[in-house]
């Protein structure tokens, strides 16, 4: 900004002193602002206190963290409601879309609420690599559990509606392994932690920079 | 049976001779036979070897188990299905029914499938007894956890319609601590374990008499 421009703001002489005098504080304050407002807002999505007891599914935070075709909402959640032992989460797949192919040493367990689909499942964990999965279908109203560390996807397959599915896991947050095949060797898996949708609110601590 | 009804049943003599001798042994026979298909059939339905993976909720074991106006199915359960570490249950309440007041040390989260109702909670656990409790309305499509050891009690307090939801419990088969009413001593509160729903298969291998 130039000193013709601040002329042209600021009326009075001390009011152009003042707002002269003060623009890098003022920068400084909108800047300062701008973090800290990020940051409560972060912490106040990322905090348990304040929470109700009773919470409307539809109003919790509903995101698909950059997985195309995927709606994620932690119902309840270790990192964002303070649960130790469990989690729930409500997941939609629209047509076509799925899971990686994962593993996790937690147990999990679905309940197909609508649609249907492809479970692919790989149990022949004591091999270097999953190797060709088995195939099931599920369908609305059907349940099944993953076993632990087993290598597996879940993939709508329907080409014509969304698959929704309630999904508990057990020892949260969720540490997944990730194959690019099914070939892929069980040590070159990549870990994901924090998984997707627990990132943001994982991370907060180790933001030092705020 | 007389021995003229035996030679009515039996035309040779070898034949009644054979039945004669042999009744003792095919009454016996009988008995066991009753046991053993009673036994066999106790264990299919409590062993987890020979489940399909995935399951029709629909068709999995439903009963009140003693319990007016309830429904319950173990989705998937330590007990039925070989959890470890979180365990699924369905259950429907009719009108006017409702839980026990209890207590138990393990995470429980609730999803409201559809219809209302009450949720009634001690959170003053460090008393001697759980007090009056808060109420709290649930609703379709809302979610609620139960604090761990906090004395609590769901209760369909709509007159019209049935509530029915998924319960998350860990640490299963669940430890229930039972309340007379809200001003019992916490350390009156009757166990109850195994749970309603495990009784059967939790208690097959102290059936020593069969």
């Amino acid at each position: 900004m130039t000193n013709r421009a601040r002329q042209q703001l600021a009326g009075s002489r001390n009011a152009r002193a003042s707002l002269t005098m003060s623009e890098p504080l003022l920068s400084f304050f909108f800047f300062f602002s701008f973090l800290l407002h990020s940051a409560i807002s972060d912490a106040s999505q990322c905090s348990v206190k304040g929470l109700p007891l009773v919470r409307n599914i539809s109003e919790l935070p509903q995101d698909n963290y950059g997985r195309e075709g995927l709606s994620h909402i932690t119902v309840a959640g270790s990192v964002l409601h303070g649960m130790n032992e469990v989690e729930v989460w409500l997941q939609t797949f629209s047509p076509g879309s799925r899971t990686p192919i994962h593993r996790h040493s937690c147990e999990e367990v679905f309940v197909v609420l609508k649609g249907s689909g492809t479970l692919y499942l790989a149990s022949n964990s004591h091999d270097k690599y999953p190797g060709k999965p088995q195939e099931f279908s599920i369908f609305p109203n059907s349940t099944f559990q993953i076993p632990v560390n087993d290598a597996h996807q879940v993939w709508n397959t329907n080409e014509d509606e969304d698959l929704q599915v309630l999904v508990v896991i057990s020892r949260p947050p969720v540490k997944v392994f990730i194959y690019n095949d099914w070939f892929m060797p069980h040590t070159a898996a990549k870990l994901k932690f924090p998984y997707y949708w627990d990132e943001k609110c994982l991370q907060l601590p180790q933001k030092d920079e705020l």
